[in-house]
């Protein structure tokens, strides 16, 4: 099978099962699931998903339980990007080529929608396609990597950070947390809902995931001031409007492009333990390096 | 034990147990941990660890489960009440007697606080203290109460119902959703994390958390018109205020406290299987209706 045809064998695996993992837009109350919907289907790159499948062939994790690890772990990303387009957050009309859900329904909705999609990735994790002793582990990955020392504490230093200068450090420091946390978590419990990895295996799949999200981040950055707003489906040059620090703003266009190639490279030496059968991750890798939008 | 020295003892309990639970003020991001404490720290009256406390009593559940349970449950309560305080919601600048957390530090703030404490809570009920079984059953009993089919929903219900009339049925599911799933998952979890409750005793507790759920509800509305805003440590004859449709608005006064005498009654029938072992259950009724505040 070609990289293509996997990516897309996983994509409608994926979105059945958000379709299927999401209550229904008839059930009550109907106006809240319509707009979990809208946020939800439909759209983005399903990044998260796509690494978590991929880890699961390292472990033999059933499709189903990567469905629903994949599931959850896209609830939780789509959650942030609704909270964090609001007008008190980031302000943003223009989210994966749509009205952002405060501007298409109303500001009340997107944060119950935030919070509702939150509950919801938990409620999938523990539905039956898992044992016991995966949900458990899935579900403390998960909430460690979206709480305050995961995504939302990377989104409480990125708030903070507007207008001030950051060293690389700290910059690096705050996407750990905001983008990372989340991207390592989806490499892990895609490995977790398998049989159990090896505290080794673990730790290579870490030190690939602390690459690639970084690299993710350094593309995001590129990408804000060389692409346009119909290609990225939001935005584009909203980082330097709003002052905030960026790879670009503190390396340079050139040393980020280098910077991407050198963590591409990096994630690639982490999978060599793997060998062939981490194909599909290192294939991921210089797909969320190579992206264009 | 007298019913006040248990109460006692259980919030105490409960309050190092938070303590415990919450990232400490000083961990990297400190200033969203200071602020996720002073939203949960030293505040409230606690009803959800209580029940969840007096409900582990049936099931023989150790201690240090139920704390582990009962701070999940007080940490979605209190993000619950910091989003709906937020200016697009409520807008309410004063909880517990304190300003409200965006009025006391700002609105991204609140929301991240509140995001945080939802991850936070499942990152607590996923601790050692608690057997991969428990943990998994737990947090989907959680999940579901706090998601779009709980108390989410019941917000979302509400929100739309404001300036609308509504019928007392209509009023009800809106209270069995936003304040009654939780109260319920309290009563629930505290069972669930001991030895395994039969499906009738799990039918009794849920008849006995509708009645108490539906209960607490009516005293809300009672006291938002008979009592003052310093004795309610929030601002009071806000409803009326709001247009929120409330029983009082429906039944009236004295319509109100009967049924809430009536709901009384069908608590302490709820538990008549249980015998002497649901004393705490039974007192908590008695004081979830008699409360002046």
């Amino acid at each position: 099978m070609t990289f293509d045809q996997w990516t897309r064998q996983v994509l409608d695996r994926v979105e059945s099962a958000l379709d299927h993992y999401l209550p229904a837009a008839d059930v009550l109350p109907a106006p809240l699931h319509d707009a979990m919907r809208y946020a939800v289907m439909g759209g983005g790159k399903r990044v998260r998903p796509l690494l978590c499948h991929a880890a699961g062939e390292l472990t033999n994790a059933t499709p189903e339980a990567l469905d629903a690890a994949a599931c959850a772990l896209e609830m939780i990303h789509v959650y942030s990007l609704v909270h964090d387009d609001m007008p008190c957050m980031d302000d943003d009309d223009m989210r994966r080529g749509k009205p952002t859900v405060h501007v298409k329904y109303d500001e009340p909705t997107a944060l119950l929608v935030g919070d509702a999609l939150q509950s919801q990735a938990f409620v999938t994790l523990t539905s039956e396609v898992l044992g016991a002793q995966h949900q458990a582990s899935l579900v403390r990955e998960l909430a460690l990597a979206s709480g305050s020392i995961g995504m939302a504490g990377g989104q409480a230093i990125d708030l903070a950070s507007v207008g001030h200068s950051l060293t690389r450090e700290q910059l690096e420091t705050m996407h750990r947390l905001k983008t990372g946390a989340l991207l390592r978590a989806a490499v892990r419990m895609g490995a977790l809902a398998g049989e159990t990895p090896s505290a080794q295996s673990l730790a290579a799949l870490d030190k690939y995931a602390a690459a690639v999200g970084l690299a993710f981040q350094v593309v995001d950055d590129i990408l804000d001031v060389t692409a346009d707003s119909a290609t990225l489906g939001k935005t584009a040059g909203k980082d330097a409007k709003d002052g905030k620090p960026t790879y670009v703003s503190i390396i340079g266009l050139d040393a980020s492009r280098a910077l991407a190639q050198q963590l591409r490279a990096d994630a690639h030496a982490a999978l060599e333990p793997f060998g062939a059968r981490a194909q599909r991750l290192a294939e991921l890798a210089d797909l969320v390096v190579n992206r264009v939008s």
